[in-house]
């Protein structure tokens, strides 16, 4: 048995998430099938964590094992053949049994995408969440640094996760913006379940005055979080990269 | 009776072209339905010209006529609410009745984008044509120069256009890239039908190698003319600005 590693990119608006699940399309049960196809092999994929429903990737990494004598780089062609054009695979190599999608990642960069101007994009509005009304650009970077480092991110994660610690550390966090867009990245050790997505919940009120930065500093000290529970929605998101050692 | 202009952006994936027809999903047919629902009065639109299906726009023009009372600039607002996300109203304003959004258009310009990589794009793809084996940038390049100035293009026409003059002018015809990205521009007084598609079908016969540029030129003398007769996919094309006096 080989472990190959793929890196994925999809654009998510037709799929499920990236889990597979029964009656429903998603990502990781399209490159399955796939694999079904150009191996024989019934393969079990496991990616460095599950996307929701709406969410895109340009670099989603996900790793199995194989029989299949084919050399690693071809995968990429082999199952791009049988793909939607909104799943592409980019890269294909062969790693040691010990590297795992999920367990081994490192860092994590996501990138929100928010289109702040009265019209939303006809050609990439998949890709943006469309806010009309003016945001106030230097008050939501002055939230986004308050996330900077290691914290108890509890105020962030949705209910229903379970999890050991909800302890992560944000290398970067921070807003940038090209004319109408306004991209929030941030890098970090792991998210908990909708954690990207509450952020810049948080961000949003905090850009259109229902609330001020200090709130975002407020909300890592769980007894005393302010209610910013807005989650900002899916489709503006995208899984930019995965690191491992 | 007032005219109305309207400037509108779709991605075009989902559409059966511009032009309304029965039982088909048309851009023209979606906004006229809207001004049914927004006006009470069964209302034509005239656009620059028809685009195919399948090819977008950033910059369509079309104008109406109604006796609906409401201010110029609204009818963007009311007729967005009703459209999908991917058909957009940009702008609306009132124009003199001597307007028309085909006969007093002086130029139009029109993007065609190709990616020139290994793997398509699985974001983005709907908008580029994929072209995975390299091209020759600097040779389209010098056949898209043959092009400049005025010329009759009938070479370039698809059968079952009739027109009264092939002849056209063409004020910007070059290349660019970014990246994968290689675009092709061209800015002109108006164009045959299928001609972009057939001027890039032409030059990426050049950027393979499959021809020289100088066939461009012989092209344009339509006895002699070599038989390039690829005409590139419709998805790569984008209707970018219509121009008028």
């Amino acid at each position: 048995m080989r472990r190959i590693v793929l890196r994925v990119s999809y654009d998510g608006t037709e799929y499920a998430g990236w889990q597979r699940q029964p009656l429903l399309r998603t990502v990781q049960g399209e490159i399955e099938r796939n694999l079904l196809r150009a191996t024989g092999e019934d393969i079990t994929l496991h990616a460095s964590g599950r996307t929701d429903a709406g969410v895109h990737a340009l670099g989603q990494v996900a790793h199995f094992d194989t029989s299949a004598r084919m050399p690693a780089e071809r995968f990429v062609y082999a199952l791009n053949v049988g793909l939607e054009r909104d799943i592409r695979l980019l890269e294909s190599w062969e790693v040691s049994p010990d590297f795992h999608a999920r367990f081994t990642a490192k860092r994590k960069h996501y990138r929100y995408t928010i289109r702040n101007a009265p019209i939303a994009s006809a050609l990439t509005g998949r890709f943006e969440h469309h806010v009309h009304r003016p945001l106030d650009f230097e008050r939501m970077n002055e939230a986004a640094a308050h996330l900077l480092g290691t914290h108890d991110f509890a105020a962030f994660a949705a209910s229903g996760s379970h999890v050991k610690t909800t302890v992560r550390t944000l290398y970067e966090s921070r807003f940038s913006r090209a004319g109408e867009l306004i991209y929030y990245d941030t890098i970090g050790s792991g998210y908990l379940y909708n954690m990207v997505r509450m952020m810049v919940g948080a961000f949003l009120d905090v850009g259109a005055h229902r609330a001020p930065p200090a709130d975002l500093a407020r909300m890592l000290h769980p007894p005393t979080c302010p209610a910013i529970r807005t989650t900002a929605p899916a489709h503006g998101l995208t899984l930019m990269r995965v690191e491992y050692e």
